[in-house]
């Protein structure tokens, strides 16, 4: 629901890592973020092969990882720990809520990377700054369960929150979901993967409109097709 | 997204368990389910108090329950590992659509229950059949992070879907989630209590319009406004 943009991730929450054998891009070598806890914590970038990853999702990861070659598509690092700091942006903008106790900083995990490899959300996103839109390579682990052995429609939702704000980025500045409006048309099997494509489709002031589709490899099948409306916050603002 | 109603579940996939020092309730007296795998699986009803909820869930669930003695209200149990067995219903919708491979069932979880205690979605559902309506206490852990301090829109999502699920279940029949759209006002803080109010507005042949909004537990505070359309599958139709 809330999100900085991609950039303001890096910068705000800077964080570093790679994974093991995978080489690691020049984009993380960044200091490692403070945080209100003394544990150390040790950031690996999620978005990249992991042995539980299925055939068509690393040839996918491949192709797309080939167009970024020449700079039109990138691909969006992503990390299992934030800092906990809460940034400024949302700080101000919502004075009177109090943020998670203390006690728990140290065990805060972003949600859509909060199991382990191949159990819940195996996801990387694309994104081509130029099309301003986005491609997420999405395949649902056996945590992601609903009904028996397809992928629960929460977790569709929230794999579609994340494509959808990650296309409605801004450079520097805080957006938060609006409205996410979604037509669940099959369910998706779990363990297997789908393509979500997004675009920007409106910019009205402060508001982002985008919209995606989720479908399968082979383009055939559409599992659901979403919009959604992100605002981006203004911390002189208390209101949308 | 999927799902069969609350009776349904308990007839298909039926299941057992209590959590320790917990009274069994007599509804869990049930046999354990058939499963594909040899593995054992211990059925455990989540949606009994465990040492990671708050004092402000304890006191809602304690409410709630005294409002069961009479019958006007009746606790839905809830559990991690479902029968992986495709129900019927569903394999006959989606005959084309491949289930999880036979070597995953033995590691499937229900999406909402897939955390360990306290670390993400605590939750108990209370239905009140003859006002058509649930009522949901939820406790959103620290892996449910979105932004630094606060429950990520995608598992608002999440329990927003399956709390219109249960309020849209139908007896012995098994349900789809076709629309679902969400006003997201207030960002939630990681760790607080919410109370998700979901009510049956209209039935219309097989169609489903549910609707709730997620409230603060002193009420002052509204964080988000939904609507769902679900629908009653029909073995006999491949769409809706």
């Amino acid at each position: 629901m809330l999100r900085s943009c991609t950039a303001g991730l890096r910068s705000l929450w800077a964080l570093r890592g790679g994974r093991e054998g995978v080489p690691r891009p020049s984009t993380d070598l960044q200091p490692a973020p403070r945080l209100f806890s003394a544990e150390k914590v040790i950031h690996t970038d999620c978005a990249l092969p992991n042995p539980s990853w299925s055939k068509d999702l690393k040839l996918l990861f491949d192709q797309f990882m080939k167009k970024c070659e020449d700079g039109s598509w990138e691909r969006l690092p992503s990390y299992r720990h934030r800092c906990a700091q809460i940034s400024e942006d949302f700080k101000n903008y919502f004075l009177e809520q109090k943020p998670v106790k203390e006690g728990r900083l140290s065990q805060v995990r972003l949600f859509t990377r909060g199991f382990e490899d191949g159990l819940g959300f195996e996801y990387v996103i694309f994104k081509n700054n130029d099309e301003k839109r986005t491609v997420c390579l999405f395949q649902g682990g056996p945590y992601l369960q609903g009904v028996p052995g397809f992928v629960h429609g929460g977790a569709i939702a929230a794999i579609i929150d994340t494509a959808l704000a990650l296309c409605a980025a801004v450079p520097g500045k805080a957006i938060m979901t609006a409205n996410l409006n979604i037509n669940f048309k099959r369910p998706v099997p779990l363990c297997s993967v789908v393509v979500i494509n997004s675009q920007l489709d409106k910019l009205e002031g402060r508001k982002l409109f985008v919209s995606c589709n989720v479908q399968s490899v082979d383009e055939k099948t559409v599992y659901s097709e979403a919009t959604g409306l992100f605002i981006k916050l203004d911390p002189e603002k208390k209101s949308f």
